[in-house]
Formats: structure tokens, sequence, C-alpha cells
């Protein structure tokens, strides 16, 4: 609909899907609710929870004013993304690639094709096989502060991280694991000197910050245990 | 110990620790175990269940004799491997791509580090970060068995595999997934045009292989649902 000011006829609803609406109906007086939504023109459409009832409404849109480096980033992504908005994973490839090869103290072959799907899959939260540009940014500030982290951590200045030092880069990043990861992740990640190159420590952050969201949306009772079949193992597990 | 022919010194228990050993020590009459050795001298030492009991055992040893392929392959293994006879993520990548290299059928970029990895992990049962003579055995047979489904199922003749052919190669090579899973698959494994190719497709049915085996692992009880606290899930999944 374009600047359309008429009354919307019955047909409008038929052939218009919703693009957003409230997670559950319910009969409340406030409902809040955060949509991410494309450029473009929409009716919003208030109403009563029983049926024929006449009522007011308060409607207050919130929008989130983008500061100069959000623009500048928008930017960019527009630039990779085409116009569709959304980055796949050579796409992703190319941009991550590009920033490394700037930063000449980061020892690492870039990022392979297989390392881009994975973290596709674990940063594409509303499961469309892409990133959009909410997702891109929360990989890409992810990366900038666990950059920040590699760099502190590699003591020595051998540009990369040894085993010892992931650690202590694994805690500094908000993870708490025991031993057993400890190790798991080494034997993982790390190279036959059981150094990790910038890479594979990206691959490894991105998978854990993954994990730990998959887990916690699992936990929907809180109790720090899940419960899957055999079809929502394989859904976590192979998409990741 | 080399022929040692005498009555072995207490210290001898203090300095070597056992190599293998039953998984459970229960009072049965008979227990039969399977173990992978490497070619060294042993000491096999029977007990009673109770302490302090005399008794008479009688221990069958059994072993496989190798095919000429076997020998072969054994021999090859052991060229890529090298003395400690276990092959890391770089060897591994080698000797896939050098095979895949000779068939021209097979379009692919060939496999990437980060892919071996992958797969020593799903295919490293006991939890070496290596694969041994026996789990390269178990990966090779998969690969070659899928291989074939591949070229079975490239019905366009096009070297990769569409989304639509995967779902029956899927289904033959063994795997009943349902619908969603499908199409995470895809969208994981396919490029842009929806297909895929060696290397992905590889990868895929590794990871689902190695997923399986490990719900089934969990499912101690069988009743289809496995239980995982958040160091159990991390485990599972980030080794892989």
């Amino acid at each position: 609909m374009k600047g359309n000011q008429q009354q919307l006829p019955k047909d409008f609803f038929l052939y218009n899907a919703s693009t957003a609406r409230c997670k559950s109906y319910v009969n409340m007086r406030e409902v809040t609710e955060r949509f991410c939504l494309k450029p473009g023109e929409y009716v919003i459409i208030p109403s009563t929870f029983d049926p024929h009832k006449e009522s007011e409404f308060l409607l207050r849109p919130f929008e989130e004013e983008e500061t100069e480096e959000e623009k500048q980033f928008r930017a960019i992504f527009q630039q990779i993304a085409g116009d569709d908005m959304q980055i796949n994973a050579n796409e992703l490839r190319t941009v991550l690639n590009r920033v490394i090869a700037k930063h000449k103290e980061l020892k690492t072959e870039g990022f392979s094709l297989e390392s881009c799907r994975s973290m596709i899959a674990l940063m594409d939260t509303d499961g469309t096989g892409h990133l959009n540009l909410q997702e891109f940014k929360h990989l890409w500030n992810k990366i900038k502060k666990w950059k920040l982290v590699f760099t502190r951590y590699d003591t020595d200045k051998s540009s990369t991280i040894s085993s010892f030092e992931m650690r202590n880069a694994l805690t500094e990043a908000g993870f708490q694991l025991n031993n057993q990861l400890y190790d798991i992740i080494c034997m993982r990640y790390a190279n036959e000197n059981m150094e990790l190159d910038f890479d594979s420590y990206i691959s490894c952050l991105v998978r854990l910050e993954g994990m730990f969201r998959a887990f916690r949306a699992f936990d929907r009772d809180g109790d720090g245990i899940i419960k899957l079949n055999v079809f929502e193992w394989l859904q976590l597990t192979m998409y990741a």
C-alpha cells in the first residue's frame, strides 16, 4: 500500500500477510513488542481481545535513532549485502578476510567458507540461512570485543594464542568452563603446536556463544537441564 | 617389560598403568572384551572377584587376521601417520584431497582444514584428538559408501547434488529425517544455488553420523529422550 488514506478493503487482508505481530494474543491492558522492519509503509492494527467490542487505543511507537557510526555501518553492510540486506557465507567470508588482512599482527590463513557457514548458522537467530543487519552487527561487535581479548592474552606476542593463554582469554570473554571443556576446545581448535590462530579462535568463540544461547533457549523452566528428543537434538546440532 | 619370564615385582604395578581392562568389574563366570592394542608385549592379569581366593582360569585370546586389502590399507595409513599411527587434521586433509583430486567427476574445492578438524572430532571415539587406524578405517568405509550414493543420486550429472537430490541421498545413506531437518541441512551445507559439492556433502553426513551416535550413547535408558546439563551439552557440541 502506498500512501493510501482510505479505509482498507477486506481483500487487502486476504492478500497481505502480517509482517509482525504480538507473540501471544492475550487480554492485557498494555502490550510492548520490539520489531525489526525493513524500510516501507506499514498498517498497524490494534484489536480488542473479545470480538465486536469498541475501544480506544493509545499507540506509542519508539524507534532508535542511528548514531553516525551506525549509519556508516549500515552503508557498508548495504554495499556488501545488496538490495536484499542479507549476507550469505561467501559475502561474510569476503568481509571478514578483508578486515583481518589489514591486521598484520593477526597470524591466520583467513576464514574458510566452512567456518563462515558455521558462523552464519550460529548467529542466524531468525532462521533464514543469511545474516541480516542486526545479526551481522551482533557478530561484528562480538568479534571486535574478542579481538581485543585475543591481543591482550597473546602475552608472548606470537600472533597466535597458546592453549594455556586460551583459558584466560575465554574467562575474560565471559565463558566459565571446566577443565574438561578447556581440553576439548584445545583439541578441536588448536593446531599441532597447541596454538590457535585468529580464525580458529573466533570460530571457537562464535560456537561457544551459539551453544550457550541454544541451551538457555531450550532450558525454558531454567532448571539447568534440557530434555531433547532425537529430532530436537539434530535440529540444534546440525545447524551449527 | 621385554620377554621377562620371572614373577613381576610389586613395583611393576606401581609404575605401569593398565593398558586395557574390563569395562565393569563384576563376579561373572565369563567375561568377553574386545581391545585394540598397539604392537608390543603385554601382561594379562585375571583375578577373582572376592580377594584372597584361588581359582583356575581359562583364557582364550582371539585376534582377527588381516586381509590383503587391509594390509595395504594399514601400509598406506602408516605412511601418512608415521610411527605414532595417529593422523591429525592436516594429514587427514592431505589424504582426502589427494583422493578426491583423482575423481574428476566430483566438483569440489577440496576439504578445508576446518572440515577435517570437525571430521576428526566426530570420528575420534577414543578422545585423543587424532584418528587411529580403526577410526580412520571407519571414516574411510563411510566415505566410500557415501560416494556411491552421491554419484547415484546426482541424476542430472551436475557433479554436485541439489537440495532435492540430497533428500533421497540421505535416505539411501540410512538417515530418516523430517522435513524441517532437510531444510536445516540444506540451509547449512548447500551453496547459493542450493547445491552441495562433494566436500560439503561428506561434511554433512559425517556430522549427521556423529550426532546420531552421540544421541544414542547418551540415551542410556533407550527412551528416546536425553537429559543434559550445560557442561554435558557443551562437551557434546563443542567437540564436533
